[in-house]
């Protein structure tokens, strides 16, 4: 595997990361997880003006321009020959002895690799299951931060109750998942919490709601509850890399039917069809053909 | 500098950290950093206790006994040979593949080094300046994590202004420092908040309130609001490093009389007389004779 760091590309045992590194002491950065579909990048551009976003809400500068950091993600998808996968991209305030203050004349820290990973066919087709969490994390949920232990902690409760995502509740209102986004669906409309800061505006996010736009599903970005999203028809995660993931389940309760239902079957439908490698390679028809799990 | 990492002690050109390490990836693990006072551990015992209650409150095992981790503080001081300044140890839940939920069999990383560094007798003769910062970090503040992201933007905005701590104030009240606690002295009552989950319980904090338990000063452990902490005779923060300091100012207002007061002083003397090697090096009369700045 070939990694990115400090303007070179390196096999993994040469990549050392200082004990120094402000990411190490502080979680003092921001990441971005860009998808690879057939060997392409997708929505590259989005994720690279977010990553640059992020690194302005926490001050602090990148040492490339997004033309720069296109070329780097890049290479490391065609040096690591990845086709179906993502790339980690993660930029650090720098090496400095600790303090909390930024130091003076510190350099970021980018780092970045790829990974090989096959789409989530499972869950996809047959939805996965919700656990609600209580919301602990900051109130700066907008910025694709390194401080991730909360939601680490939410993710792993999860798992533990047999559950593939946790479902954030904060002040009684559905905010997203330990890392995606939610939408509920209720007699047509379709719900999701507007983007401000108790939740990250996911890349995937944008997308669906473009792909509600272009179906003529009427969409409301507004909070509401668990109750709430208990009594919804539909309800789905979306996440670079969970796409369109129905849940079928919220705390052991089904939603609707208890099977992924067929307004998220139509986003998921037309999430494809706008990756163009993915309906030459016939994988629109072969989920669809498949159909929920009964 | 000699470093401990995985066992070994190591040069710092030695100490490399995975770029997969959690701590790099999701500011996944806890830390302490212990003072040394003439060549001495300073209550090592306590900080090793809440090293290991942070780590159970975040689910981490710990790969040593707080004996043993009491033997690798005590080498990194002797093996730098610090006199004055302190020991930093950090433990992060390991290296892995990145995937939020905790990886199957993972060993932690505790990383510790010793840093050389002089007490702040300027800020502690004179006083310091604090500036009011929304406190919007997660809400297991109780938990010493490296997901200190929001202490370290809150820091830098005193910076900016010129101070040299923050205070944090959530839903109006005041909670805590950037990186220490926070006192405030009214009508010969100290005021602290009390040890919940929205701040961390200081080792000094404790030490300040057994101090003043012994001075017979009337302690009341509750919150108490921004308004209220400016209409305070005396208030002073505390941490490992900052020990008391007294804060002469909150967001350019001057507190009582805009110096040092005199129970915080009282409490400053007692402090340094709970640290034997001080009293023999005579810090205390020092320290007395110069008084607050005029």
């Amino acid at each position: 595997m070939i990694y990115f760091k400090d303007g070179k590309f390196l096999e993994e045992d040469e990549v050392h990361v200082s004990v120094n590194d402000r990411g190490y002491a502080f979680g003092d950065g921001v990441y971005e997880v860009i998808k690879i579909y057939d060997g392409a990048l997708y929505t590259a551009q989005e994720h690279l003006e977010r990553l640059i976003e992020s690194a302005e809400k926490i001050r602090m500068a990148m040492p490339y321009t997004i033309e720069e950091l296109g070329e780097i993600i890049q290479k490391l998808q065609t040096e690591n020959e990845i086709t179906m996968g993502h790339i980690y991209l993660q930029v650090t305030r720098g090496v400095a002895p600790r303090v909390h203050q930024f130091p003076e004349s510190i350099q970021p820290v980018v780092v970045g690799y790829a990974v090989e990973n096959e789409r989530p066919m499972h869950y996809l087709q047959q939805g996965a299951a919700m656990k609600s969490v209580e919301d602990v994390r900051w109130l700066r949920c907008d910025i694709k931060s390194l401080n991730l232990l909360g939601n680490v902690m939410a993710k792993q409760e999860a798992f533990d109750h047999g559950c593939q995502e946790a479902l954030f509740v904060r002040n009684g209102l559905v905010r997203e998942g330990s890392s995606s986004n939610v939408f509920g669906i209720k007699d047509g409309v379709l719900y999701t919490h507007p983007a401000n800061n108790f939740i990250l505006n996911g890349i995937t996010r944008r997308v669906v709601l473009q792909l509600a736009k272009n179906l003529n599903i009427p969409v409301e970005e507004k909070e509401f509850t668990l109750p709430q999203a208990l009594e919804m028809d539909e309800f789905f995660y979306t996440s670079t890399n969970a796409e369109i993931t129905p849940a079928v389940t919220i705390d052991q309760q089904p939603i609707g039917q208890g099977v992924p239902g067929p307004l998220t079957r139509k986003l998921q439908v037309a999430f494809d069809a706008q990756i163009p490698m993915l309906v030459a390679s016939g994988n629109v028809e072969e989920r669809e053909s498949n159909g929920p799990a009964s």
